[in-house]
């Protein structure tokens, strides 16, 4: 209940410091505002009305989504200018094309001919055009057309060619800035997929056709190249919420992480030298196995436990070195993880409880499905 | 919508073959029929009403929950006669008095004194006693009290010495069986877990005391041993669904798996020699890294392509061997995942669509959260 304080919680509970989410959210929005580039905020991380609002400034225009879930969500709750950052998948274009003719903005993705081929035959009403980003490929290594490849200025010209769809942009995610370590090499990064995306708005230039321009990834915006600021656009959104794992990439310190799972020790087990937590994957999520010294999660004032496995509602926690003092951690007492991954910690809770100084102040329910 | 074929659907979808679900159910419900011992079957891989009323044969009766939250969702519709097989948590004891004095029979489980200390300071209304199950651990190594130690024999007479509480039963996992290959190594388990369980029986019926006794596990109960015959109930639950990482062990044949997960190709990577599909691990969880030669699940009919790794929203799937012909795949073509973990799989899920032989006929909805 409001008013509780967040150790009232039963346990495992997503608690999000709200503090902290207005605080990242401000120094993202006040960084580009600085650069005279447009921040267009991912919600994959999140996927709640609150966290949208708070990264829009309240506007609830100008945002990007993983999931046609989540634009129809947002759709439905009075945001506009979304962008479904995803390759258009053909399943989809029919639901897409109904967003596309309800919303004032409603902007598409793709990276194939093929793709270009499903929304030319589904023509919107009213003459409306598709509003059609490019997706490139400049060094992450997932979706997208390869930049280098003479194929994707085809498919750019194609696109601004094709009757009932409009070029409007260029998208690159540098998602590569994951495998980083320090802010030098998310800065060369940053720069490589700036500079690739940069010389491909040259090149369309040459031909005549125009376009906003976008790349993104938190680590990136978070510590961004001053040649970012001739893009139209970023499109971070993990940010928001932080994690341990962009605290070892040095996009943030620890102490930009909103989020934690609380959790309770619900076991003894002095023969294996092992508590047992109330918190399995079904709380904080399987992400991040093998990636810390802690093992699954950071374990908050505790630096030598270590969550070493878990299974649907139990987490195994050991020293690192030595024995365990039990009484230390006396059954039913709070233990807090910090997620590897807040983007998988989040998904894995249908509530988020919302806590200013650790007094609770609200829930937030995500979006989920596709 | 119903009638649909579950080619329609938009992916990911978990699908469901009903038939395959009813055909599990009825041969562990004869198994254990023919055996005499109570199937109490666990809920936790599903968590729906529907599949629910498969199990237990409409009788809404005698069912497993591994959370409150299951426990209260079965119990607002009309299920009764539930145990809560989790040693009971401290911050969920007035909840768990809650649901024990309003249902005729609500059972919980512990594995310490402290538990029993809480149980006692909260008497229940109307002397009402608590139903508790004492948990012990048969070599399984997460929760429960050692069989083995003179401190579980203890606390079983405290157990059944305490005003306003009752020794109901005594409960084992053997959870270990799921490092088995083979049934003769499953048997080993089951037996070794039925002859401690008995052992600990006899010894608490020397002094005066006698409870049911309960083991589970989906392996030990697709291949019981006889003297299982002497238990008073089984709690097997991923039965229903079963799943590779079950067909590895030996529990069941891939053709006894009754869930998918469909998903639809929606990049080529020739450069890379890989597929892109719209299945991250929102899709399918990210259970069963490197257990399997395809990767994170199997895909049906391609044994040849594997599942490599994900993201929040996309799959890569590579050929074990080989080029790809990517021509084989073409974007929008549906690929089908065969889940290493169906508990896993599924609690990614808020809709589980159900068909009969890919017929559509009906959605399931799972409780979440705790």
């Amino acid at each position: 209940m409001e008013g509780d304080t967040i150790t009232d919680l039963c346990t495992p509970a997503l608690v999000v410091d709200v503090d902290i989410v207005k605080r990242n959210a401000q120094r993202m929005t006040e960084r580009f505002l600085k650069m005279g580039v447009q921040l267009r905020p991912h919600m994959k991380t999140h996927k709640t009305l609150e966290c949208a609002d708070i990264m829009t400034g309240g506007s609830r225009r100008c945002i990007v989504v993983s999931t046609l879930a989540e634009a129809s969500f947002y759709a439905d709750h009075g945001f506009d200018d979304i962008l479904y950052a995803y390759s258009v998948p053909f399943d989809k274009v029919e639901r897409s094309a109904a967003l596309s003719e309800r919303l004032t903005l409603f902007q598409v993705l793709l990276d194939h001919p093929d793709a270009l081929e499903q929304l030319r035959k589904r023509p919107l009403r009213d003459r409306r055009p598709w509003h059609v980003w490019l997706k490139l490929d400049c060094g992450n290594g997932r979706a997208g057309i390869l930049h280098s490849e003479p194929e994707a200025m085809q498919l750019a010209q194609a696109i601004s060619e094709t009757e009932g769809v409009e070029l409007t942009g260029v998208y690159a995610h540098c998602g590569n800035t994951y495998n980083c370590r320090g802010i030098e090499e998310i800065q060369a990064v940053a720069q490589e997929t700036t500079t690739f995306v940069l010389q491909f708005m040259d090149k369309l230039k040459a031909v005549g056709i125009s376009c906003k321009s976008s790349i993104g990834s938190t680590p990136s915006c978070s510590h961004p190249v001053k040649d970012m600021a001739c893009l139209s656009e970023v499109h971070p959104g993990n940010y928001v919420f932080y994690d341990v794992q962009q605290s070892v990439i040095g996009s943030c310190s620890l102490e930009d992480v909103a989020v934690r799972v609380l959790t309770r020790v619900i076991g003894h087990c002095p023969h294996r030298n092992q508590l047992l937590i109330d918190c399995g994957w079904t709380g904080i999520s399987l992400d991040g196995a093998g990636k810390l010294p802690t093992g699954y999660a950071m374990i908050e004032g505790q630096p030598n436990l270590k969550l070493v496995s878990m299974t649907q509602e139990h987490g195994r926690v050991e020293p690192i070195s030595d024995m365990l003092d039990h009484s230390k951690y006396p059954l039913g007492s709070l233990l807090t993880l910090i997620p590897y991954h807040s983007c998988a910690t989040a998904s894995m809770h249908p509530v988020y409880h919302i806590h200013s100084g650790g007094r609770l102040v609200g829930k937030w329910l995500p979006a989920r499905g596709w």
